[in-house]
């Protein structure tokens, strides 16, 4: 299954800061990435949550057959843990960005757990998701 | 409504390292704050948490009519994703620290919250808590 | 018109270390590339130079119709003069590398151009250009 | 006594770039301070100074009796030797900045004379000062 | 009481990357523990989460009287909440490291808690535990 | 004979970003030097490229009778060739900046080049040739 | 009017080092200036001092009618206060130093004035001043 | 054979800074070392020297079937040739500490031996040396 | 077949700043190398010139039978792309300097290619040349 | 003549911070150096300031027969214009400092000044001054 | 004389490590160069020590006539006082490596005392001694 | 006892690079000081060793009624053991260095025995020891 995942704050997608990120929510694109995994005859999980042990729990219970889109927020910055958990299971994880995380402040270009992911996508807007999820698609 | 937010470990306040950081609980200066706001008829809420999501989870839930005192321990100095938070939402937000960060290791005088904050107060003791809201319920 | 930009060594793409970055040769991904663009109707020009000087040739004759997807080599992670020309003219430039260079050199981390395109796209092997021609097709 | 003591430029308060610091001048706010002071029964001494070197004079001259609010101007961030007279006079001292000086410049972030100040008040603009007052008058 | 707190992923002990860590899961650690602990009629108490906050929740409540073995995993390189909790309160802390973490990428050699701790144990694969226990129960 | 030298992209001078760097083009700014040499009976040769070895090998021909005005462009910060370059030869030359480049990104502030040059002129818009060729003309 | 501004050690130019920095004295430099200035109908006034408080005094003083051709001294190496002024000051400064910064220690070649200057004109001996002063006059 | 090896300044353990070290010498560590090695039939053999020389010429005769316990006092921070050669011999080497390295100056944090060894015991007083010879003991 | 391969500005070499590099030019070096090849009947290929992408071009048609001894001139320490260009190859690469690059400027005792070279001659005058030949003719 | 220089909060000497820097004041300094120069028909002058103009102004009168013990206060590490002045004048000059400022605060280790000096005198207490004036005095 | 000098741990060569460095010893590349210069009439001693200190009595006896071929073993990374020794005699200094040091780890890449040799040559295996022998024996 | 204490290449003073310093040998020195000690009726030994090991052994056997000058040569930039062994003994001990050690390569510039020695006394030649010597003698 393809599990989308995202990290602390991206729930106010599209109802904070619109005159940056666009009105686009999060359960827009949920919206969207689902229709498109249908269309495939693939199944699509999403979740969120703005605790770092909830993420990590979640992601622990993937196995090799899993694959993931994983929008970190500020945690691909800063957790260790995270990017230990991507390490230690054996699901394809992709990173992505809605902003291009290196035309911003310096401490968010250096980003712990790209070392450890399949690739990155940053900077196309909510389109991120849907790049990654035609890619996994694709593959399948 | 105005809400003092605590982050990890202030929960200990007045019962542990008492020679450093004083007797008064956080308790008190709960009963404190409270005290000052019901004689300026200002509205008081009062939130301390260890985690880090919930913490987020919460401020996530205010608005441009709150305000906000922000205590964040040890998160001030590592977590980007409560800078994120803090930029998205509305509220004025003050940050204020019980001692004077500047004068402890070097690792604690960057804060990563500051820049998006409305100002600073850091080393006056508990007293941090009451100089904040003074200015808040000057300003209403 | 899309335009396919390619730096330094990108011509020895699929005939040397095959090991690591596969058979696919530059000319295979202008083929696939070629295709997918004649399908939508859309023209694709393809380029590739050791030079820097003509690379920035080719880009300052572009106009705001044309639109970019670029991996620049190692230029990426040398040339200002690189940078200030994506800067100057007023295409759309898609930055992509074939490996994720996050999880290479530490002098790999660190892009010069990163900041002044409109998004990265790192570490998917050849299929990076066809995600970005993709993303570019849709936008149309 | 309470010395509110002023590096320098800030003799130009509201009088230069005023869409930024507002058009509050230095003497608008020493007549303020002295009417806090007065109903208070405090009395409050006002001093300005472009020269470090009179800043030192007038700061060797306190006593333990003695309170200060200082307003160091760019000196905060490169001058050692107002650090050492600071250490070495037995005043509380408490550092204000009107403006929020970690959301800006780099090099305006690191303060020398923090670590030997009581505590630090920054970005609540020229409230700043009464802050710092009427913490001081409540001690007493 | 003796408690051993292991941080985020080290559930995953002995089931992923097994080909590193080894088949020895937290469970049969937790098992040559407690037989251990027993048969030197000590009591032995056994903690995982993947939450920084129910860590700090679980380590406030221990006194003076209760000692820690802690395997921080990630944390250790990033908490400063877990540092300070560390700090405030009374129980002799141990750090211990499966793998030795000096062997291993340079962010994972700085430990934020370690100069807090009694002291570091770190390489000795799962016999750090034991190693630690052995210590403990020895002092009594 | 007094040689202008410009590096990468300065031939978009005047036609791109126009609103940051104006309107003047190359074509006009050499318009105006061949006008003042002329009046001052001096000879002018104008050179403009987008690569590196075509820079060094007009450079490399030039002799201790011949003077240089060098707008080394994005050169300027990352070419030890070019730097190598102009100690070699035994011309005079001086560096000039449109913009002032010690106000922009901190990879700007540092010019390999610099230490070999007679002198450095930044910041004055199109009038850093004109003011660079009228000390020129002077001195002779 | 047009103020030419020198810093600390500026009034020992020509009679000290003169190996170095030859034998023009400041002097020398204050009449070749008057003369150009008399023979463009400009006004020109001379300043030197040893103090940074007196420079910061002699600049506050200043309308957006005034010019000012600055030379440092040491002070642009180290003063925040001399930046902050020519920041809050409406008059146009140019920053000239007679030795090219850019080749001599390390600490010299950041100046802290130069982002908030006009321009910068570094290494053509006292020329520098004549350079200056030939541009605000054309630009008249 | 077992062998504890002991860097410069260690003969002076229990006889200087006592109050710091406490008033056991390296003699009684040494007798307690060969006690409970008699008691589990293994062979020990000790050895101090305050000459780097010495300590490679005594490390450089090992062989795999010898195991090293090593304190290496002030030369872990600073001697690259003891790290090559404990690379070089097939020994098993532990690096003991007695005091927290990690809680004393950043100089000493940083061991230039610690990922050349299997690993590292720091913290717990003359404890070190047992605790390592304890787990040797056991693997055998 | 054995390549030469000088870049940027060894064409001036015996031209210019011959008080420092001495009179030997590459001409010279040249003809040397050809006659202590010829002795040793092996084919040498000499090649110059100040254009990366043309050094580039030379280097990407060698083959496992091809041998270089490489002066990269300042690419060396600029050059990602012949970094690349160096590992994409199968040509055992010397690189070699004609001064002692440790002695000199801090940038020039980085160079980026080092890694990818089987080894590094650096300080001998243009004897390096000579001395690899020699190391090249004997392996053979 | 030797002159005697105290930069910044030198004239509090033994009047603050007793149980630091002893009950010595500068008065009693003065007093023994102008005995012992008395006694050695030297002539000494005695000069303190906190004020950084003052202190070149009295600097730039000295001649090379002027021989200087410079205590610099803060004003070692901070000021350019000070390295500046003591170059530019002909004077020996000494640097001394009462306490040990290498066991001191990071930013107390590097003195400006001292390149600059004849030599440094750090750490006897009021001792340094005799020190330097004995060692002038035997010069002669 | 030529001295042929090696430092810490290369006895061990040839014995320890073969998969890496080879089987060639100390003992066989000692003999290849006496054979070596025997042919060409030269003298040669060869000394291999642990001991900094002996390394330096032995250079420090060494006048102009004689030349030294160094390898330092890790010494080269760490002793100043290696450093001083060959800048105080008189003898050419060629520093060699067995290993390409520059494709190693970072703390392997700066050589303390390259910049005082005469040359270095690096990365040719036991083949760097002939190589610099070979070149001091042309040059006499 | 006062014991001066030399450190590496210290004896080759006044037979290399005489003219930097000059002619005067250790021996030299030695009288001198066993000159000025019996004048004073004071006892005086003298020590110089290439071997850190040999300085720690002797500086290990001093007691409190010991006074040490010590000139560490390169080993106080490196040498952790010495500054621990320091540390350790009771003697008071002075840092002596002919050179004005700040005035000289970056790595001089940091003595990592400063901080625990009494005093520092830099750049006065050889006059360095009768400076250190004089005030140990009028101190007792």
């Amino acid at each position: 299954m393809i599990h989308v995942v995202n990290g602390p704050n991206l729930n106010l997608l599209g109802k904070r800061e619109t005159e940056i990120y666009g009105k686009t929510t999060l359960a827009d694109i949920q919206r969207q990435l689902e229709d498109l995994a249908f269309c495939n005859s693939a199944e699509i999980s999403f979740f969120q949550s703005n605790h770092e042990g909830e993420i990590l729990d979640y992601l622990q219970k993937l196995t090799a057959r899993d694959q993931v889109i994983l929008n970190p927020g500020g945690l691909g910055h800063t957790s260790v843990a995270l990017r230990d958990c991507i390490s230690a299971i054996d699901s394809t994880v992709i990173e992505v960005h809605l902003s291009n995380i290196f035309a911003r402040e310096t401490f968010r270009r250096k980003s712990l757990i790209s070392p450890v992911c399949k690739g990155v996508i940053s900077g196309f807007g909510s389109d991120v998701y849907k790049i990654a999820l035609n890619w996994l698609l694709e593959r399948v």
